[in-house]
C-alpha cells in the first residue's frame, strides 16, 4: 500500500483540498481521504479519462488527407485514402504507430483506450501465421506504454447493406463470426490475467455485418463472457442512414435497437444521425454513445443531438477515433461548442447554475468506464488507480477552485496542463514525460519515413 | 545584417530546403535565399501569424463563464458577466493580464496583435489623469513581450441602435468622437516612431456608434492618417441583425457598406450573419473579414459563410478575440471544421487538388497583415522579419514536406510545434521559452488572486 498526497482530489462526493489517495499492491484504490499523508505528489488529482474509440493506425494518416481531391470531398473519399494507406501497413509499422499514439494519449490524460481493431490480415487477405498477430502488436504497444487496453476485435463481413461483396482493401478486415471469435478467445486466453487488459467485440457496423452474422457473434461472445463490451459504428453518415432505410425500411439506430438486446454493455459509436424518438430510445437502453467530436468534424459527419440525449438521461463517452487530435480537452470542448453553434445558446450541457466543464467531464468518465469495461472513472476505493494530475501552479489555474478548475481545463487555452499520469497504480508519466517517449518517437519517425518512401 | 539558416523556409514563391533569411538592422527582411548561410537556427521557418482581434483583459475571464445561469444562457448573459468583471479591473491588472496573454500568443506563433481596446476610463466613468492611461498599459505589455501591436482605440458612444443610453458598465468605454480621436492622436505622437507599433481606430459596432459619430471619427482619423486601419464588430449575433433591421430597415453589413467607404483598410470582425448578396458585396470591397472561430463557438454566434466568401475572392484573417483559446492552429482548424459540419463535406477551403492547411494559412497571413496594417505575413525582402519556426524533428512532422507540413500543423494533434519566434528582427521566443515568462506568469497569478479575493 502506498499513499499519495495531492493539493486537490476530485472524488464522487466532491473536492478534497488537500487529499490523499491510497493505492494497493493490486493497482486499485484502497481509500481516499482528506489531508496529506504519505508521498507528496501535489497538483490536482482527477480520474484518468477513458478513450472509448480508437483506430490506432490512423494516427499515421493525421494531416495527410487535408487536401481537396479532384471532385467533391467527403467521408467516402477520405475512406479511399485510408484504404490505400492500410495496404502498406505491416505488423511492425502498426506496433510503432500504436506505441506513439498511446504515449501521446497518456500525456494528454487518457488512461485507458478501447481499440476498435479491424486490421487483422496481411495485405493480400491471408491470415498471418498467428491469426491474432495484429491484435498482439496493438496489445504489445499498449503494454509498453502502460495504457490500459480494451481490445475490440472487429467483425467485418460485407461491403455494404444486404451482404454486398467486399472491396480489395477490405480483405484485410474480413472475418466470419467464427474466425473473429477465435481471435477474441485467443486474446482472452493469452492476456486475460492482465488487469490492464480486457477484450470485447466490435461488429463494425450494420453495413459490414448482416443480421445473422451479428447474432452469431454476440451469441459466441456471450458463451465466453456475458459482460464483455460490444461496440458498433452507427449512423455516422446520412448516406449510411439512407442506405439502411433502403435496405431494411428502418434507420440504423432504430433497427439495431429492434433486433439486438442493446443494454449497458453496448457502445454505439457516433450515433450522429438520430430522430428524437431514436435519441430517447437509445438513452433508455443504458448503452453508451461513443462521441468523437474532432473526428466527426474532420470527416464532416454532423452534430450529435446532445441536448435531447442528456435530457433523456443518456450515457456518453469520448473517443479520439481517427486521432487527428489526441486530447480529452479538445473532444469535450468541441462537443459543447458544436451544440452552441447549432443552437446559438451557451452552456448547453450544464444543468442550471452548474459547470459545463464538470458536467461533461463527469459524463465522459462514467460512460468511458462503462464502454471500456474497466473499473475506472472515479477516485474511490475499489476502482483501478487511474489518476491524472493537472499542474496546480499553471497560470491558467491560478485562483481557481473546485469545478472552476474543470471549466478552465476544458475551456481556457491550449497549454497541456497534465503533469503526472498513473494507470493501475503505476506512474507512467511524471512531470509531463513518459520514460519511453524518445525511443518510441524515433521508431515512429523511422516508420513514417519508410511509409512515405 | 544577420543571416539565419533554416531546414525549410516558406516563401511566396514556394518552399526552400534549406533556406536562409537575411535580416537587416532595421528589423526587416533583406533577402531570402536557398541554401544555408550564417547562423544555423534549423526548423521550419514560416511567416509569423497576425492576430487581428483581441480584447486582452478578457484572457482573465477564460473559463469563468462556462456555467449555466438560472435562465437561458447566451452571448447577452455572457456580456453581463464580462461587464461585472470589467468593473474590478484597474490599470495594473490590465497590464499584467495583457503581458501574460501576449506572451502566450508569441509562444503559439502569433507575432502581431490588433488590440480592440475599449477599456478607457476608471470604473466610475471618469477619465484617468492621462486620458490614454489604459492604452499605455496595453502598449507597455506588448513592448515587454516583444509582440508587434496595432492599437485600435474603440469608439463606444451608445447603448444600442438609435442612440440608446449606455448602461453602467459601459461608462468605462464611453467617448465621443473628439475624445476618442485625442487618444488616437496621443498614442500616435508618443509611440509612432516605434516600428512595432501602429495605431488605428475601432468604431465598436453600429449599435454602439451612430452614423454621425462614425462619420466624424473616420474624418478625424483620415486627417491624421488615411491608411490607418479601421475595425468594427458586425453581424455577430442574429439579435443584432434583427435590431439593426428594426432601426434602419437594413442589415448591418448591408448598411455599413451603403454608408461608409469600406475598402482594404477596413476589418469587419465576425460578419457571421450575412445574406449571399452581403457576402459577395463584402468580398468585393477588399476589406478583411475578422474571423474568430473559437470565440464565435464559445459564444454560440454561428458560422461564417466561408465557402461563398472565398469563392467571391474575399480576404480574411483570424483573431483570438476573447482568448478562450490562444492558438492559430485551433482557429484555422475549427474555421474549416465548422464548415465541414455544416456542409457534410471535407476540405471546404481548399481549391481542387490543393492543401486546406496551406490555403487557410496563406489567407490568414495576407488578411492579418492587412488588418494589422503591418508589412508582415510573408518571408520576402522588405517585410518585417516576423518569423516562426516549427520543430522539424517532432514526430508529427516526420516525413512531411512542403504543404503537408502546414496540413500537419493545422490538422494533426495537439502538441505546440512552435519552437522559435522572431518579431521585427528580434528573437523573442527560443526553444519554446520566452525569457520573461516566469516573471510575467507570477504577476498574472498575483493579479488573478487579487481579482478573485
Amino acid at each position: 500500500m502506498t499513499a499519495y498526497a495531492f493539493d486537490r482530489v476530485l472524488t464522487p462526493e466532491g473536492w478534497l483540498a488537500p487529499g490523499t489517495v491510497e493505492v494497493g499492491a493490486d493497482g486499485r484504490i484502497a481509500g481516499v481521504e482528506a489531508g496529506e499523508e504519505g508521498e507528496r505528489v501535489g497538483g490536482i488529482a482527477l480520474p484518468g479519462m477513458p478513450n472509448l474509440h480508437s483506430h490506432a493506425f490512423q494516427r499515421a494518416m493525421a494531416g495527410l488527407t487535408e487536401r481537396a481531391g479532384p471532385g467533391e470531398d467527403s467521408f467516402w473519399t477520405w475512406r479511399e485514402v485510408m484504404y490505400g494507406f492500410v495496404d502498406r501497413l505491416g505488423p511492425d509499422a502498426a506496433e510503432a504507430i500504436s506505441a506513439q499514439l498511446y504515449c501521446e494519449m497518456l500525456k494528454a490524460g487518457y488512461t485507458a483506450v478501447a481499440e476498435f481493431h479491424y486490421l487483422h490480415h496481411a495485405p493480400d487477405g491471408s491470415s498471418y501465421g498467428d491469426l491474432a498477430e495484429m491484435a498482439e502488436r496493438v496489445t504489445a504497444a499498449a503494454g509498453r506504454t502502460g495504457i490500459a487496453l480494451t481490445l475490440l476485435p472487429v467483425l467485418y463481413n460485407a461491403g455494404g447493406f444486404g451482404g454486398a461483396p467486399m472491396g480489395g482493401a477490405q480483405r484485410r478486415f474480413a472475418n466470419d463470426a467464427d474466425r473473429l471469435l477465435r481471435i477474441v478467445e485467443t486474446m482472452r486466453q493469452r492476456r486475460g490475467a492482465d488487469p490492464g487488459f480486457r477484450v470485447g467485440l466490435a461488429p463494425h457496423s450494420l453495413r459490414a455485418v448482416g443480421p445473422e452474422c451479428l447474432a452469431d457473434a454476440v451469441a459466441g461472445l456471450d458463451a465466453m463472457d456475458r459482460d464483455a463490451p460490444i461496440h458498433i459504428h452507427i449512423a455516422e453518415q446520412t448516406k449510411e442512414v439512407e442506405d439502411c432505410v433502403a435496405w431494411s425500411g428502418g434507420r440504423p439506430v432504430e433497427r439495431l435497437l429492434e433486433t439486438q438486446d442493446v443494454g449497458p454493455r453496448w457502445c454505439l459509436v457516433h450515433a450522429t444521425h438520430m430522430t428524437p424518438d431514436e435519441t430517447r430510445a437509445l438513452a433508455a437502453t443504458g448503452a453508451v454513445a461513443g462521441l468523437c467530436p474532432t473526428t466527426e468534424a474532420n470527416l464532416g459527419d454532423g452534430l450529435f443531438p446532445l441536448e435531447a440525449y442528456l435530457e433523456a438521461g443518456g450515457r456518453l463517452g469520448i473517443g479520439s477515433d481517427s486521432h487527428v487530435s489526441v486530447s480529452p480537452v479538445e473532444e469535450l470542448r468541441w462537443l459543447e461548442y458544436g451544440q452552441r453553434l447549432k443552437s446559438r445558446r451557451r452552456n448547453i450541457a450544464a444543468p442550471p447554475e452548474a459547470s459545463t466543464g464538470a458536467r461533461l467531464h463527469a459524463a465522459a468518465l462514467e460512460g468511458g468506464a462503462g464502454a471500456t469495461a474497466r473499473e475506472t472513472g472515479a477516485l474511490e476505493a475499489g476502482r483501478a488507480a487511474d489518476i491524472v494530475t493537472l499542474d496546480a501552479a499553471h497560470p491558467l489555474l491560478a485562483g481557481k477552485t473546485d469545478d472552476a478548475i474543470l471549466d478552465a481545463w476544458v475551456f481556457a487555452g491550449n497549454a497541456n496542463l497534465v503533469r503526472d499520469v498513473m494507470v493501475g497504480g503505476r506512474w507512467v508519466v511524471r512531470n509531463g514525460r513518459h520514460p519511453e517517449e524518445e525511443a518510441i518517437g524515433r521508431e515512429f519517425v523511422r516508420t513514417m519515413e519508410r511509409l512515405a518512401g
